[in-house]
């Protein structure tokens, strides 16, 4: 599939709706011309970002625009399809402009999420059924797609959720099925391969270097040594962390030390710099993965630790480990902060640069599917445009390509001494954080569209 | 002192500016028609909030426009004064519309802080100066205060720094001294006597409210049963953690259980209002404040808690408590969320009229020196305008009505159960966190003016 070039919205105008032309997809397979016929599934998956509901609005956009089809949600990703819980979009809510709108800018999941690994299809079985019932999978996903009349099926998540696509694209091929699987990445954790970047990636950024620079004024204030500790989201990937360099502005330098997964920890080491750091400073600001480790593999804080269903230890404590041994070492005041769900549901924060981004992969998806592509994910690429500014062309990969892959930070992105990260990242990153949405405030609160769907 | 009627401008509108003629204390004592002179010191004390450099705004504002002395600030409180740490403000700040607007929405303090509590004058040493040099801190104090030709002190702070107004207004009556000693309100505590509402208050009630509603989004994604328990600041007071109900709205019922540090804490009862809770929804989601206690005065969490300088225990670690007990009594799902320092400086989601408020009292605190008056602090009253809409007039009250005094949340406003608060808090609080201030963005970060004069 041949890519074509996007201008991004600069941050400063408005929100423009992108030209038509510039998708060559529009342009073969001729269902421009002849409106395409069936229904789609769209469903969420994994954890949640601020930007998914924007790539679900330019799923339904675009297909509302190219497909007389209905356009139906599964609530609780591909959970809600083996348990039927299959909703006609149109019955949440009325697809039109103004509630497009709000849905791109509405945090979380709008049809809810699941964390469900298909097993491969030679040997699954559907555990959600009761035992007299149970089919495999595969057979009662298809037979629901059939019912519903699913031609395009469209899953929006991570690398998990690619898994899913790949999957169901090779059981509708050993088939002969012609429904379409596509995929629509997300992640905060900017940790799949082959995209640029992911959508959501820039709205946690955002947020996650925005709160660094208020947390720095904040700390500023005493005259007396002072340590502080941020916590920040990622694995095994120092994406998000290494985003909270973006904060350093002229009247800023927090971050003052920053330790990334990519790098072995060191307590001795980790003394070290903040020793040194603290004969030139009095306040020191540090930002932490949740993920650091000691070279033999331990978690900094391993303490408490349990796994999810995919085998992911879940995390806690590596900031408030560093700040005990802060105080007991240095004895300094020192204080934690971890930054926790927040960076992935500040939605009034959101990067408009994202949002838009996450909108047109929603939208290249569903032309994708509607051409005939199947088992792939949209993706996007860095280019310059004219001016030599950042811009993103759009194209697809193979959902396999991304399935349970992971992508870390370079490690030439990092600094010799392993606490800090290079211009190189800082240009990488900056363009993605750059907009502000236009968020709506009623009784002092951002409007989001309603949830009450998913039974909270 | 005569109180004047003021209506804060609508939250839709432009900030105004507010018509000169609503403060009769500018009718009296004639320092309208006749410039005063006399230089002024201001100085911030205390815990930062998004809204205290409004209030310093105000007094910069009032007191150039109606005083021809200079303006010094004291960098660290009162510390500053007795290590000499006085700046002119206007080699920190060219005064001007623009820059003061700025200043406004800038969080934490723009001339540092301290935490330093005034002897007694009776006993008072000077503990910051060599042995060989010391004299008590009122003496060393008046001696700079005279060098540079202060006639004018403010002091801008809570229930402390209202004490060091006091004793400084005490003993400058009893040397004769006709320095005027001012204070300004600020914490987002709201535990000040006598205001109102106290600001700072409602730009941290804006954001613990805003940052509920988004952590409900976020949690409502899975179907599966979770509790997330988000811990809110609040030693001895509850109005911050009440503060996390004014995120319900038609879209989302959280948080579904609140405890406040005014009613004692059990276990037992809690885990019974959760169980409870749990049988109607799969999610649910609690507001804790960081210093409930049990029936015999210990905290919830005191484990690993210090005292700071005024005998206040520092605590942390309810909420972290509370999930390990929902975890091992009842199983499910558990997170805990501290929103920690962001609650008191995220100033991008400041509320707008308490920016507009914190700035009146500043210009209040101005009026009220220049006007003779000393050993005072500026208060809000809340009245109704002429549509029945609220609305607030300025005031003064002793600072002795305000030094070491708390204002916790009137019991009837917590339900019988004592794990909710009731609509009479909410019509109280949700004025207060009304309108979004203008921030600008530039490279995807909040402007806020420099603090790099703090040394940091």
């Amino acid at each position: 599939m041949k890519s074509s070039k996007y201008r991004p919205p600069s941050p400063k105008k408005k929100r423009e709706p992108i030209a038509f032309d510039i998708y060559p997809l529009l342009s073969y397979n001729g269902y421009m011309k002849n409106k395409n016929t069936g229904n789609c599934l769209i469903a969420q998956s994994g954890g949640p970002t601020s930007a998914i509901n924007a790539s679900l609005a330019g799923l339904i956009a675009e297909f509302k625009e190219n497909c007389d089809g209905e356009i139906f949600g599964a609530l609780n990703g591909i959970q809600g399809v083996l348990s039927r819980n299959i909703i006609n979009f149109k019955d949440l809510l009325d697809i039109n402009e103004e509630n497009l709108e709000k849905l791109k800018i509405s945090p979380a999941m709008y049809l809810g999420s699941c964390r469900y690994k298909l097993e491969p299809f030679q040997t699954a079985i559907n555990q959600l059924l009761p035992d007299y019932e149970r089919i495999d999978d595969y057979t009662c996903i298809f037979n629901i797609l059939k019912e519903y009349n699913i031609k395009y099926f469209f899953y929006i998540g991570g690398n998990d959720s690619m898994d899913t696509v790949k999957k169901l694209g090779e059981y509708a091929k050993s088939i002969d099925s012609d429904i379409s699987f596509m995929g629509v990445p997300k992640t905060i954790d900017n940790d799949l391969p082959v995209t640029d970047h992911t959508p959501g990636y820039g709205s946690a950024a955002r947020y996650i270097a925005a709160s660094m620079l208020e947390m720095a004024y904040d700390t500023s204030i005493y005259n007396t040594k002072s340590v502080l500790i941020v916590e920040i989201m990622g694995r095994n990937a120092g994406w998000l962390t290494a985003a909270s360099a973006l904060a350093r502005t002229d009247f800023s330098d927090a971050p003052h030390l920053i330790y990334l997964p990519e790098k072995n920890f060191s307590d001795t080491q980790f003394l070290s710099d903040l020793r040194e750091k603290l004969t030139s400073r009095s306040h020191v600001i540090i930002a932490v993965s949740e993920g650091i480790h000691y070279q033999d593999g331990t978690y900094v804080s391993a303490a408490g630790s349990i796994k999810d269903q995919f085998g992911h230890v879940m995390l806690n404590g590596a900031g408030r480990y560093l700040a005990k041994l802060v105080s007991s070492k240095i004895g300094c005041k020192v204080r934690s902060v971890e930054l926790n769900v927040l960076q992935r549901c500040s939605a009034h924060l959101s990067s408009l640069t994202d949002i838009n981004e996450s909108f047109e992969l929603g939208k290249t998806s569903a032309r994708a599917a509607l051409s005939g592509e199947s088992a792939k994910m949209s993706c996007l690429r860095r280019i310059k445009n004219e001016d030599g500014q950042y811009a993103v062309e759009y194209f697809l990969t193979e959902a396999e390509n991304v399935a349970n892959k992971e992508k870390k930070l370079p490690l030439e992105w990092i600094n010799q001494a392993g606490n800090d990260i290079t211009q190189e990242f800082l240009d990488y990153a900056r363009p993605l954080i750059l907009g502000q949405p236009k968020i709506e405030y009623q009784n002092g609160l951002p409007v989001y569209l309603s949830i009450r769907h998913l039974g909270v």
